[in-house]
């Protein structure tokens, strides 16, 4: 045994004393905890420790400390970028326990929760007092990881990302300390905004237990449509206009025609096999209907079809069901295979130009990858069919992967819009953000100097 | 002479070298330094500096680093609590010649300008393309000192605040680095968010050299509004209902009885001298007019008289102009006096039993108060009328000062909305932060180790 062994060995005792049998080295809960929904290769933690309380945490991180063992949060596993694969073993910290919201206040339109609570749970939970969350990544997340991975998906383009609908946090930092990072204030100017620090820092300054939300009133009117164009270029810059003109449209999808027929194949459905986009419009009564028809004429403009609208919720829930799948109908066209998905964002008016190149590359290769997007921020994503033990196929996803980010990089956009850079987008990163990348590591080694949270996260180490 | 005094003048002997007449060390150059628009005591620097470039800010912090002189970074002076007071001497870097709009980019609503354009320059500059930047803080404060200080205003309620304004910055770091916080991308999930992180950092972990702003496209519409209450209850629960109905005003502002007998003696106005809301609507025809009738109907549900419209451009500027110019029509309320003016933050559903406390103490007191505030996000300030060389006007100003805040901080609001902790906020920030703010001070210590960037400020040291 090495003493690096020794001392995580050590550790791992410790834990059981506090936790009992809340602290687990059997394989298959090892297993579990081994690996999110990402491509990457799996890798098993020592041990897999389930916390009920801020402060068991911090009592966990304080004995990992002692035993430079590393820690890593799990909430619900659902990272694209291996952001939760412990490449370093160690101890996850599993907060399936810490799944309670702890208050809502609805005069305030906020809520404070445990991190493992989920959005849907959350969005049961304040549904009947007219409230709900619209930060909506696909997956049914847990708050935590949303906060941790600066989520956004669907709705963001109205309402933010989890950058602005976070308002404050409960950290546990590598020494065991234990922070509130704000008040529930819509705004202050009261010292460093650390809140947004430990938002999208991806486990690796702190271990996030609570979350305090912004929450929004459920709009008075609410509808939905599909629309075909003859061209994705059509789709693209309808979608440009729409935000050009201000339109608060709370949700603007674009679906390839390589994703709708893996869509149609895989709900059921009989959409037309063409570039589409999903569009939800959120306001008053007489809002949305002004919203809808200055966006119809925008798309008949731009070779758009007629709007199929689903105006009743469950129309609606279907509709946004299978959008929402579409990593498992991708996975569906080729049985087996894994989903290397990779996002990128632009400036909008650079989206037509990336897309349109993008999907260039894409034909002459011989991968699937349907494409689909958050297109309203500027945000796409492509989701690369593979077979991640056959080296050719990894290498042409990576060097697709790698000139879809240069291309938006060049076209000064980011490597990653909201999947984060956990294992993928490392080497990316310099790429995107220079010498300010020496200040991140500088934040890193002052607040976790021993390099115990989330290791080889962001920073390849 | 003093190690450090001969430290700091050799700083200045390579200044000049580097400056030319473009570094200063005249009386009445470093007294027109030595203050800002707050209450605080001036302090002198040693000298002060004009960079042309962002490449000449970098040379100077190296400079100043390579003999720890101090370095406070200088836009337009009007910080309310003492941030660009050179408390600890050194050098002031005024950013003057840095003001030119680097780019506009009206297909993706951004703008990158140097850090001393103002809001108003920078309005100026887009009003033909249609476009406009929103936050404004009363002052027509330079854009990097408006990022440095987290500033607000009265256009947050709808637009935010710097936080969500902000894509992107260029900053010098405390060893002459060079870094730029981001790309231009609407959303990244790239690494740590250092753009949040310098925005409100008072000058000082780094010095913002060049924003990148968000932008708006001007409404179709805008309607203001005046309207009097019968109490300031009433124009308070008008205001957090409109907020919990989640009507988008773009302002809604109070201003108290004392308030408006101030504003109107100053302005030569004529409003009824009652607790008072100021609103602003923008949007469509449509929606402005569906807004303006629920808050109308709220407003009359609340005790609220007849709203006075505002229609024309010009009657709106005399509006706002008045609303702005209360520090001024504040000072003429008593000739000589000094405006020690303090901001808390609360949570909506809080924020009429935060203004009544408050209220109820100023009616004890012999101090004169006005009290005006951006409601809508729980955000109001008192401007105490004091003469600052008198102890007991002082005492008393301090002792109201320390009850509101306080108060604000029981109520889970925050020590300073909008203002910054700069000088006189600093006893609150452990009081509000309590453990957090060993982290920041983690951060400021990795950052800026040598403790040359605007010293003294947030943290007292």
């Amino acid at each position: 045994m090495s003493l690096a062994a020794v001392e995580v060995q050590t550790a791992i005792d410790q834990l059981r004393v506090l936790l009992g049998d809340r602290l687990s080295v059997s394989t298959g809960v090892r297993d579990h905890h081994s690996r999110d929904e990402s491509w990457h290769h799996p890798h098993r933690p020592d041990a897999v420790a389930f916390p009920n309380s801020t402060e068991e945490v911090a009592e966990i991180v304080r004995i990992c400390a002692a035993h430079r063992t590393p820690v890593v949060a799990y909430g619900t596993g659902t990272s694209l970028e291996g952001a939760v694969i412990p490449t370093h073993g160690g101890v996850v910290v599993d907060l399936a326990n810490m799944n309670q919201v702890l208050r809502v206040n609805a005069e305030d339109l906020d809520a404070t929760v445990q991190a493992r609570v989920t959005r849907k749970q959350l969005n049961e939970f304040i549904r009947e007092q007219g409230l709900f969350f619209p930060i909506d990544p696909g997956a049914d997340a847990s708050l935590g990881g949303m906060a941790a991975t600066r989520a956004s998906g669907t709705n963001a383009v109205r309402y933010g990302t989890m950058r602005e609908n976070v308002l404050a946090l409960t950290v546990v930092m590598a020494d065991g300390r234990i922070i509130r990072t704000s008040r529930r204030a819509r705004k202050s100017a009261a010292g460093y905004d650390l809140t947004r620090l430990f938002v999208g820092s991806e486990g690796t300054l702190g271990i996030i237990t609570e979350v305090t939300l912004r929450l929004y009133g459920l709009p008075e009117a609410i509808a939905a449509a599909v629309c075909s164009f003859g061209s994705i270029k059509g789709a693209v810059d309808t979608v440009i206009s729409t935000i050009q003109l201000g339109v608060p449209v709370a949700r603007i999808e674009l679906l390839d025609d390589v994703q709708m027929d893996a869509v149609n194949r895989f709900s059921n459905l009989s959409y037309p096999v063409k570039d589409t986009l999903f569009i939800e419009f959120h306001g008053t009564e007489a809002g949305v209907k002004e919203q809808a028809e200055l966006v119809q004429s925008l798309a008949a403009d731009n070779d758009g079809g007629e709007f199929r609208w689903a105006t009743r919720q469950e129309e609606r829930t279907a509709l946004w069901t299978a959008r929402h799948d579409v990593t498992y109908a991708n996975k569906a066209l080729r049985p087996g295979c894994e989903i290397w998905a990779t996002d990128v964002c632009v400036p909008i008016s650079k989206l037509t130009q990336c897309i349109l190149e993008t999907k260039a590359d894409l034909k002459q290769s011989f991968l699937i990858a349907p494409l689909v997007g958050h297109v309203g921020d500027g945000n796409f994503h492509l989701g690369f069919l593979i077979n991640r033990d056959d080296p050719a196929e990894l290498a042409e996803a990576e060097r697709l992967n790698e000139r879809l980010i240069l291309r938006a990089l060049a076209l000064d956009g980011t490597c990653t819009g909201e999947h984060g850079i956990g294992l993928g987008k490392q080497k990316f990163l310099v790429a995107e953000h220079g010498e300010a990348v020496t200040v991140m590591r500088q934040i890193k080694q002052a607040l976790d100097p021993l390099n115990i949270l989330n290791p080889g996260k962001i920073f390849s180490v």
